[in-house]
């Protein structure tokens, strides 16, 4: 049996390097890396084995007239998360007269290969992940085309490859239970995001250092994580709200959350902040103007949309960064839903 | 002296045709169709007028290699609503395979030029406008090159050659205040949108409409006009409120306008409903989360979005439209700040 050798050259590989390994010409190589549909599924996956054997990469500049466009990638559209990330990501591009494509994966934390496909098509500047990441295939086959992405995450703890932009969220919850503590309570319920998220765990580990730090002990009972909507605050809260000895305080894993355990409170005739404090997070638009005014953690998602989205277009025009994980401050914006514990009759 | 005679065949004119009026080559005709930016702009302006004389449509298929995109154009891009029309785009592009381009006009209404001219390059099948809309040779241009455009409104009383998705304003101001009259309030405020927007002036006149059925006169002085936010909501409202006449109700034009009206109602110590019945318009998520939920006009615009993207799909392949102009139904939703007008002592 004859062994089939790669030919494997001194110098990096060229198409032509491709074609004659894989035997096809060289159109098909080019094909392959432009997305085209016409190449059977066995020729492109021989094609892209052989791509990835040589570690090739287009060279030089991208072939395009002018359109110049990135790809911005959402978990999913529904919140107004959502306006404040396109928001920045708009701030930069604007600019730099560079056109965004937008996409959503119905909740889904990566992206189809039918999704990388079109994009393959779209010959992008580059592409923006905003709480969902590329499978590593994903990424390789992007690589091979000289198109980066960056990882908009409300964590940076995601895989050392991935450019990433993210928050401080241990630091978050650190600040809202030190701020509930600073105020006198003692039973404080954290209500988290999906657990499966680490922005929802570390916020949690925040909270349990606040605790820590103040030498008091945390009830796991009070430590809950739920979606990110109005509808999981606020089932929570029911849940929590009739305890004999429920919790004076709640920090909510989002605005729409404390929304949600405002409402609960309502239903239970607890005042807020004389009989419950609540604290939120991300500190969108609306908080400043519902009543109370809600006490919440600034999570500057504009800025962090536009940090990225700067990182990508520097990453497109071969730029060398400085630091590709970066995590932005959060801050403890206090308003009216907070207020000291008094214990009452 | 030979005068320059337009050369005009039997058929549509080709190309060749306007290459030759022009007296440029087919490569230059044809980067001035694709936007390009390597024709200089005497001979761009000379043939765009040549294109403009003989009416020229590009034929067949667009010459696309499986990239289909369609632009989304936004008046401004600060709102929650924003992110219920991309939702509603979102749902009929993912389905069709279509991507879509973002863009947003810092607030103006008319794009620029250099906004057509990066849109031409990238050569979409459609351009859907939110809230703003083509110049006419902006819209002829694209017309030479079959991009069909359709305009997302809040009325669709716009010209009759864009094809538009709107909803019923007059019909939205009719039912709120209708609601109001019938809960027995005789002094009922409308704080509208911007004046200079039609969909502003149609609900005050459904507003005015609902007085003239029951008989009733309007009080000038409590219709005003201002910025869709909640700091206008909150302005007008602190100067409607502490008037001795004082009206019972106000009829908002947006729910973020209704917050505002909410916090000027409380820090003139009025309850709402008990002392002041407010109505928003849009229906946005957080509406049914504030306290008191919030009665407000359902303006559909998940389904504004989608209704006129698929009309955009549908232009772009060819299809004959039953109808180009459309205004889905208003509803209102009754939730608990709006009660019966009791007088007080």
């Amino acid at each position: 049996m004859v062994r089939s050798r790669p030919i494997v050259g001194t110098g990096p590989a060229t198409i032509a390097t491709i074609a004659e390994e894989v035997g096809v010409s060289l159109t098909t190589v080019s094909k392959v890396l432009n997305g085209r549909s016409d190449v059977s599924p066995g020729t492109r996956a021989r094609v892209e084995a052989s791509l990835e054997r040589h570690r090739y990469r287009r060279r030089g500049k991208r072939q395009s007239v002018g359109v110049e466009q990135i790809e911005l990638v959402f978990h999913e559209l529904d919140s107004v998360w959502a306006t404040e990330i396109i928001g920045g990501v708009e701030g930069v591009t604007a600019a730099a007269e560079v056109g965004v494509v937008l996409s959503q994966l119905d909740g889904k934390h990566r992206p189809s290969q039918q999704w990388l496909e079109s994009v393959l098509l779209r010959r992008p500047l580059g592409v923006l992940l905003v709480l969902c990441n590329l499978t590593d295939p994903q990424r390789q086959q992007l690589q091979r085309r000289s198109i980066p992405s960056v990882v908009i995450d409300t964590d940076s703890a995601t895989s050392a490859l991935v450019p990433t932009v993210g928050s401080n969220n241990w630091s978050g919850g650190l600040l809202a239970t030190r701020h509930l503590l600073e105020l006198g309570h003692r039973r404080i319920a954290c209500i988290s995001g999906p657990q499966d998220m680490l922005c929802s765990r570390a916020r949690a580990a925040g909270f349990r250092f606040a605790h820590d730090e103040a030498g008091l002990p945390v009830d796991p009972d009070l430590v809950v994580y739920g979606n990110f909507s109005a509808h999981d605050g606020y089932e929570y809260a029911m849940e929590l709200l009739p305890r004999p000895d429920r919790p004076t305080a709640i920090f909510a894993g989002s605005d729409m959350q404390a929304m949600g355990v405002l409402r609960a409170a309502r239903q239970h005739g607890l005042d807020v902040p004389a009989d419950l404090s609540v604290i939120g997070y991300d500190n969108l638009p609306v908080a400043a103007w519902i009543a109370p005014a809600l006490t919440t953690v600034n999570q500057p998602l504009r800025d962090m949309a536009g940090t990225a989205t700067q990182m990508l277009l520097d990453l497109a025009r071969g730029v060398e960064l400085s630091t590709s994980r970066i995590d932005l401050v959060t801050e403890l914006i206090v308003r009216e839903s907070t207020a000291p514990f008094e214990p009452r009759g």
